[in-house]
């Protein structure tokens, strides 16, 4: 392994799913990790699962990472900033402008606050789902002033990189439009069409398909988070909701008067719209385009996934990713296997000679 | 396997993605299959892959299954009601009421016709995705009405359980309010959010997560079928979209005006009905209820993949579904195993002794 750019120690504020995951991957590589947090069981846990040691009265800390919800994260940086003259402070909330504005409101020491984003996460939160590798390959965004020397910011470098992620440098404006746009629409956009399950008839949600749960997926929430991430950027969110609601309104006309000269045409091209949009998210119909993958018909018998593995591995070809369909009570499952583009076609012959069937 | 109890013939007209599944799903049970389509390749093709045979000018089917797309099915279903007057008609269009209203307006012979939706399909379509087991566990909807009798319907009910799939009556009504709900407006809603993606900053997209991905993934999709499902089916869609189009009003302005009077009470009940709708879908969060699910840690190493699903097989435990998480670069990759209740225990003290890391 590869040592840590940081030389630490890095204190830790919050123990939560990112605090735990950021102690974690330090740890691994080598870095003095130590914890803070309102709650003396979340502090246990997370030491005890090896993401660093309890906070002692003489640490000196080289970096403070704020990981407490949004709607305290201004009052704590500045409250860490005062406590820890020597240190640089940074947080991880989903929002960075309002925060940045606190905090200068506050007359807080921005010379040696920057703050962050990693875009990371898991539906389960909590300091036992934490991860050392959490991070890796997943933007991490820097919102970036011009009251930070380039030298003192470096240790936020430094920080991300030790952590595998991707370093983002966006100004807090951009940052706070993008997640509006990639997080926090899409939250109330899937909350919203939730609600209209709430009252519908037993036949009809017992219909449910991929349609609805995907749509769904990310509705199931912590309402208290949410109120405190919206309030803090409402600005871009409302202005996107707009533009959503102008054009369900123009959608609904036009499926109400389907007669009328151009409603379906204009149906029609709100529709190819929708292709337009999903293919600007990176990776094709939001897959990760860096993989390509063929499908394995696997027989539903003992120790049939096994030998596929196995018969994998000894063409010599790594497996980025997996899925496993298998509908309940079938005979066969599919194998969705992913793989370096450049060893598809091999791997597919190697397994069509061993009799796999290759379903597309 | 167990005798089918159709006796066939079964034409099947229209051989896609549902009626070559319905043709291989047929034959794999024995029956006797006659494919009819308009593309010659399309027939060929399906014929190719054991879906059945090309039709003959003296065959004399015992059920006929239009599997056309929905503006041509009534056309068709009446078409073959005439030409074959000894069979039982059926249709798999995702709309019913439009269809039967277009057939009782032309003046068809409702008592040989019964139109039913299997709510079954894959992301790609066409002949060569057909699967014999494509409609196994799923539901399978009968749209009844009062002018075929109940032995000529059985034709029908036969047809859907030699496919495996779960019957469910309801009128054409129910049907159509039904996917309305859990398909048709999850499609709008999901290209509307699609859309505001169309003209956004490279900044933004590129942070896209899991919250865009999973909202938006049904948006891309055939614009020109969807104009036909939403035309035949644009009463119930209007009355869903509306509501949510009423409920997004009274969000953007509760939104836009935080420090009002229960401004902020009400946007957290908002979210809050959205995990309540989501409580409303069968099993938790969208995961099948059916199974309970472990963890497990998986080294990047070549062959832990392998031995994981040996270990598994030893514990003498079927693997219900699988899900690897696999962060590219990671070290470590998070294997989520789906297995019935009652051997989770079992399995989890088991692979644990076998030195595996249990996450969760």
């Amino acid at each position: 392994m590869s040592e840590a750019r940081l030389t630490g120690p890095v204190r830790i504020v919050g123990v939560g799913l990112l605090g735990a995951s950021i102690g974690l991957g330090l740890r691994a590589k080598g870095v003095e990790v130590i914890l803070a947090d309102a709650s003396p069981t979340h502090l246990a846990i997370a030491a005890d699962y090896g993401a660093g040691r309890p906070a002692a009265p003489d640490d000196v800390p080289q970096l403070v990472v704020v990981c407490v919800p949004p709607d305290v994260t201004a009052a704590v940086v500045a409250s860490e900033l005062a406590a820890n003259p020597t240190a640089i402070v940074t947080d991880v909330a989903s929002v960075k402008l309002a925060i940045h504005d606190d905090l200068v409101a506050r007359g807080a020491d921005l010379s040696r606050y920057l703050g962050t984003h990693p875009m990371a996460g898991r539906e389960l939160g909590g300091p036992m789902s934490g991860r050392a590798d959490l991070f890796v390959g997943r933007p991490w965004v820097v919102a970036a002033h011009d009251r930070i020397s380039y030298r003192d910011a470096s240790v936020i470098d430094d920080l991300i990189l030790d952590l595998g992620a991707t370093l983002v440098e966006l100004t807090p404006e951009q940052h706070d439009r993008a997640v509006a746009l990639v997080s926090h629409v899409p939250q109330v956009v899937s909350t919203l069409m939730a609600r209209r399950l709430i009252d519908a008839p037993h036949a009809s949600v017992n219909l449910a398909g991929q349609g609805i749960r995907d749509v769904t997926r990310v509705a199931a929430s912590d309402p208290e988070l949410w109120v405190q991430i919206l309030g803090q950027n409402s600005a871009p969110v409302i202005e996107i909701l707009r533009g959503y609601r102008d054009d369900l309104d123009r959608f609904i006309d036009a499926l109400d008067d389907l007669e009328a000269p151009g409603a379906r045409r204009r149906i029609a091209e709100e529709l190819f719209g929708g292709n337009t949009g999903v293919e600007r998210l990176p990776g094709k119909h939001g897959v990760d385009r860096r993989y390509a993958s063929l499908i394995v018909m696997v027989d539903d018998r003992p120790g049939q996934l096994a030998k596929l593995f196995n018969d994998v591995g000894d063409a010599g070809v790594n497996l980025e990713d997996l899925r496993l369909e298998h509908s309940p009570g079938a005979q066969v499952g599919l194998a969705e296997i992913s793989v370096l583009p450049e060893v598809l076609e091999r791997l597919t012959d190697e397994l069509a000679a061993r009799g796999w069937r290759i379903a597309g």
